[in-house]
């Protein structure tokens, strides 16, 4: 079987054993069976680490049955971690996604002696970001719900946050918590480096490593850390200036908060918006501006390698670079003074035109399905399930059946990405040796 | 002077000579001054044949004011269609914007002895289709209107049609004549061929003459005839199976009409709206779906070397290669046996990612100047003006003054396209020699 088709086949049989469990009536709380669509959607939002919600996972669920979201969820996020960091460590050679025993050779490489390290380092990264998020979101929780719930909630989030999973135990996400600067700081930390990329994550340790030991020699980080924390950075900032001037100058609603309070809202919004999908304040009240500029933040995502989603950094880079080379008429693109493959190009390009057509076909038929809701909402919704973002403007529950099917389908779709899911059911390419001339076209 | 910057330069002039003539009396139907921004926005709207009105042409302005409209998009429609072919010849060698000689060598090009020629020839061409339209819209138009405004009415609704500018004399586009097949396939035949380039109706000329005179020897059609023709007919058979399926099935607005009937208003709506901007059926009636629909050919466009506007076909196609080719696991992209070059393939990227950020750009600006408006009807309305369409939700002439102004701003860009217009600001580029080590990434 094919690298893809095992990707595309774990994550399907993960989300069906999630929905069956989800079902059965220890997961509820009042005791009884769940209902079928609800179960589903759950469990895929779970798996996808979307965080989109039919239910209100705080008081529908019972804590076995929300134990069991924070399981699928942490499954959801380590998979696509290890998995995606596989293909990063595969794109060092010519990038193949089909063939297994190529990823086996990238393992051998001097430096890493085995996939099993990977993945063992992979899980204790996870873990000690984990609990050191837990312990301190443990004082802000335990202030207000005591030991026993305080600890559970402190758990629940720590993983969802850094999984970029986006549930919470409460129905309204963070708006009650919106001027903790502890807890806003601790999530936003969580989700941006549950966000960036375990490699990322790894280049920063053998940096401080270095650091530490007083080594001074010059320590190359990659292309993929260049990028990946400059665009997050970059982003941020814009997040942060374009939730300041759009959405926080209403004094109605942010009028009696401080500046400072106003800034740990957009920070926070900012950063959980590209991804992570909590919120810390109401999304039902966001002007048309303000739920645009989220959308084009949700479609964008996170960075390659982590737990996020979207188009992701590096695909925006690689497509911006394109733009300013042919704007400054070079022939090569170049990042960071290093050369950008063509065929890096066309699957940025791939993964921008399939993304755009996933998006589009998914909220033609939920137009259709669900005729009577305002379009900014369901193109909303659509985008944040394709991202796995889990933002919504409320609209979830309402859904048609048919509606709730479509998104499930989106996330899905969404995270396994649109390219992976293609070359799984094609299988493998039929290699072709003729080679034609070259023609030229006046395009735009 | 640079060739982008003279392009630009020329597009800014005939608007700004254009608004002050819209300005005077004689252009107004009562005699009157006209609104300074009412006369820029129809000026902008007409010279970059977009088509979109805060006016109504055929009240608002008089006889003469709607004949200069009319000269000021066969101007605009002209200007295009000469300066764009210009550049497809060019292509012919390495493609390159800013050098004016570059472009008198390819006119020296064998088979084509000078600019004035094109220049005459494609003059010709355009005269030849508006009179044959106008003879065709005749006996319709006399048979309503008399004589005397009948002839005026088929002149300019043919150099409407023929140059996509969606100028109607008609306060409601051709709703009137929905079901008036001549009037139907007349203005559909005018629209696709304006649209479609000046460079295939050549060669289909050639092709035709050839079989004329007998010769059956193999004529080779370029790549850039194969992909407009090819793209443009999947796009109106795709349209005319996504407005039948989507909203001419609502048995209160369409269940009096027969199927024939629906098929025009299909065939005419999936014609006209990729760029041409005439509507046959009411489009503030239509579903969310429709809309989306809508926006996205509209977003899709002509064909290069046409009147029309949005990306254009050629791009679309270079994209949807590329993606294909990077599912087929190939290193080249290829269309019908010619391989498209990487700068072809950045040059679509960065049209799109230029085209889609002046969308954003637009949509949210005017979603904070005109906050009460559905986001569709915003959304739908820059991407018309960006598009060069003119179909509108009706929310044009409502439009706060700064909202106006961003529209034309946005039909400006649209018609002379981002990347050139951007080349035009920053110049010629320093070349460089350096050549950079290449490393991989992961996008998406
Ligand atoms: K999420
Ligand atoms: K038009």
């Amino acid at each position: 079987m094919t690298v893809s088709r095992t990707i595309c086949l774990g994550f399907l049989v993960v989300i069906a054993v999630g929905t069956i469990l989800l079902m059965m009536p220890f997961a509820n709380s009042a005791g009884i069976w769940n209902d079928p669509i609800v179960s589903l959607f759950t469990s895929a939002s779970a798996v996808c680490v979307t965080g989109l919600v039919v239910a209100d996972t705080g008081t529908d669920f019972s804590f076995w049955g929300q134990l069991l979201i924070l399981l699928l969820t942490q499954i959801g996020g380590l998979g696509y971690m290890t998995t995606t960091t596989f293909l990063i460590l595969l794109t060092g050679k010519r990038f193949d996604l089909r063939h297994k025993r190529a990823i086996q050779q990238a393992l051998d490489r001097p430096g890493i002696s085995g996939s099993s390290n990977i993945i063992r380092s992979i899980v204790a990264t996870t873990l000690i970001f984990e609990v050191t998020g837990m312990l301190l979101l443990l004082p802000v929780f335990v202030k207000d719900s005591g030991w026993q719930r305080g600890i559970w909630l402190a758990i629940f989030h720590s993983v969802s946050a850094w999984n970029n999973s986006g549930f919470s135990l409460f129905s309204d996400s963070f708006i009650r918590y919106q001027s903790s600067a502890l807890l806003i700081f601790t999530i936003s930390a969580l989700v941006i480096l549950g966000g960036i990329g375990y490699q990322v994550i790894l280049e920063m340790f053998f940096w401080l490593h270095a650091r530490w030991n007083g080594k001074h020699e010059t320590l190359t980080f990659s292309l993929g850390f260049k990028v990946a924390t400059s665009t997050t950075i970059a982003l941020i900032i814009l997040g942060i200036i374009a939730f300041s001037l759009v959405e926080l100058r209403v004094p109605e609603r942010f009028g009696s908060l401080s500046s400072y309070e106003r800034f740990l809202i957009a920070l926070f919004q900012s950063v959980s918006t590209r991804t992570a999908g909590f919120n810390s304040i109401d999304i039902y009240k966001m002007s048309n501006a303000g739920l645009f500029i989220v959308i084009a933040l949700m479609f964008i995502g996170a960075s390659p390698g982590g737990t996020g989603g979207g188009i992701k950094t590096a695909t925006l880079r690689v497509l911006t670079s394109c733009t300013k080379s042919i704007l400054q008429g070079k022939e090569e693109v170049i990042i960071y003074e290093r050369k950008v493959s063509n065929s890096l190009i066309f699957k940025a390009t791939g993964v921008l035109i399939g993304s755009v057509g996933t998006v589009i076909i998914s909220t033609v038929i939920i137009s259709i399905t669900d005729p009577n809701l305002p379009f900014i909402q369901i193109l909303f919704e659509v985008v944040s399930a394709f991202a796995t973002v889990g933002l919504s403007t409320g609209i979830t529950a309402g859904l048609s059946s048919l509606g709730k099917i479509i998104l499930i389908i989106t996330m899905y779709i969404g995270r396994v990405g649109i390219l992976l899911l293609m070359s799984s059911i094609f299988g493998d390419p039929r290699p072709t040796q003729i080679h034609y001339p070259e023609e030229s076209l006046l395009v735009g």
